[in-house]
């Protein structure tokens, strides 16, 4: 039996631009066919920030320029950006493979995913997308289309939305047959398009929001029952102490030294903290399950047990 | 053994605003799980005419904005295009199966297609895309991107891009295991984004083209071996004479008798023509091999042999 490995891909393994997301994938595609060849079947899950914000400002211009294109709502541009890295990122894969002639299919899996409607965060929304504007226009802005605007950093007022979590991925079944029958796939493309589930028939319907993409990589990993759960970041390993002179890195984390960590502020809001606590939800999900956060060149060395840190219960 | 069909959707199918295209699939999806509660094993495949313009469009009149976002390559619009596009109408879906009590999983597949660079169409480009300029924009863009630019109906300048045959679908294992798992899966939207193989490894690499979405739902019939290969359009059957006095309705077309059809003119450039060409490339693509042409409201009774035109050898 293969192993299976799930992967969150961090914003450093794509781009701003077309052209520079062009070439990260292909450095990013090295790394996950190395992964290949050892014999790994892989899922892949990566974030969206950059570039579901180009294509939501993309869409805000056109609307207010003579073009007059229709408004975009979020979901839907969410949707978008599932393509447009999907197909960079699919095919960098692939090419790679065909340098070095395997012939597996990588394929993206447009993918909503459920989050509770009664989940606090919807509450309070923290996530800000789209443009600054001024207080005038927010206040328009949230008359007419209700959307909750919040001043940020002295830079103006932007929309926020709620950062719910994962509840189900949506078509688990298919990017299952998809692993399954020998391919890669790529799925929860920035944490997901969120829907919820309405009436006595469940109706799925999208809503403004950012699920974090590392618990929708987590809750995947959990769905398809992964082997281990790889989160790829900028760092080799997880630090203690990070940027002081005491500074520690770490091997392995047990749930309860993670807590304890998380509860003396060692993590960073918005960064290490969201990576350690989804790495913790895999974790925690069920018997043997562990997680691993590395960086993407590190990724081989790290399974191997020679570097990265190790989440388990 | 579950019949399996592939089916082409037309732009009826579709709409032109997020608003329109949400309810244009929910119409459409009454037919498709018709189809499923029939037994079908279904793979759908669409056009992306009026989307793709669209999206084109706003990362056009915002790159050009104070807004500055990218310039957006044409088959990365493409693939934002199979996102948006396959979001709408797999949500559709099951929402639809949701009510009849169905479970089974949609996903939509981003699709590279590849075509042949030796294509002749290369050589003379004919699909317009993007917004209308002058004479003197046009030249400069020839001049600056190497852009065809051709003047349309008395409407200005418009960029000109190629429309080649497909030749293989990329990543039809992937779609094959998912709908031999008895999953609906949504592939090869808007005709797929083209790429072509270069250099000694096969590397794909996207150009600037539409392929037809009838040709590409034919070849992904051909390659998925369907029993019958469904293009619906706004039509029960094919004519001849159309819209004449002697106007007649065809039940059945072999081969030869489409043929002859074409070659007296009888169907219509970019409406019925390219639907009776894909169709017979799908008939002539192997023994027993049979498409149908329908509208979406007459699928189910047309596959059952009481309206629709079917085309075979």
């Amino acid at each position: 039996m293969k192993k299976r490995i799930v992967i969150a891909l961090g914003g450093n393994a794509l781009g701003n631009t077309p052209e520079e997301q062009m070439e990260a994938v292909r450095v990013t595609a090295l790394s996950i066919v190395d992964l290949l060849e050892e014999g790994y079947e892989i899922a892949i899950a990566h974030g969206n920030g950059p570039q579901v914000g180009m294509i939501h400002l993309a869409f805000e211009a056109a609307h207010a320029s003579e073009a007059q294109t229709p408004a975009m709502p979020f979901p839907e541009c969410g949707a978008m950006s599932q393509g447009y890295i999907g197909y960079h990122l699919q095919n960098a894969i692939i090419n790679e493979m065909r340098k070095r002639d395997i012939h597996q299919d990588v394929v993206t899996v447009v993918t909503e995913v459920q989050v509770d409607p009664q989940d606090p965060a919807f509450l309070e929304p923290t996530k800000p997308i789209g443009s600054f504007c001024s207080k005038a226009d927010a206040e328009q802005l949230t008359a007419l289309k209700g959307y909750v605007m919040k001043e940020d950093a002295g830079r103006g007022y932007r929309r926020v939305v709620p950062s719910p979590k994962p509840v189900r991925i949506v078509g688990i079944g298919a990017i299952e047959s998809i692993l399954a029958s020998g391919h890669v796939v790529i799925a929860g493309g920035g944490g997901g398009i969120p829907v919820i589930a309405e009436g006595p028939t469940r109706q799925l319907k999208g809503v403004a929001a950012v699920i974090d993409k590392d618990f929708t990589s987590a809750k995947l990993a959990e769905e398809l029952c992964a082997d281990a759960f790889l989160i790829l970041t900028a760092v080799d390993q997880v630090a203690i102490h990070f940027g002081k002179s005491d500074e520690k890195w770490l091997d392995h984390l047990t749930l309860e030294e993670a807590r304890a960590y998380i509860n003396a502020g060692e993590f960073a809001k918005g960064s290490m903290l969201p990576k350690v606590e989804a790495a913790m939800a895999y974790a925690a999900s069920g018997p043997g399950r562990r997680a691993l956060i590395t960086s993407l060149q590190k990724a081989k060395e790290a399974l191997s047990g020679h570097t990265g840190t190790w989440i388990s219960e």
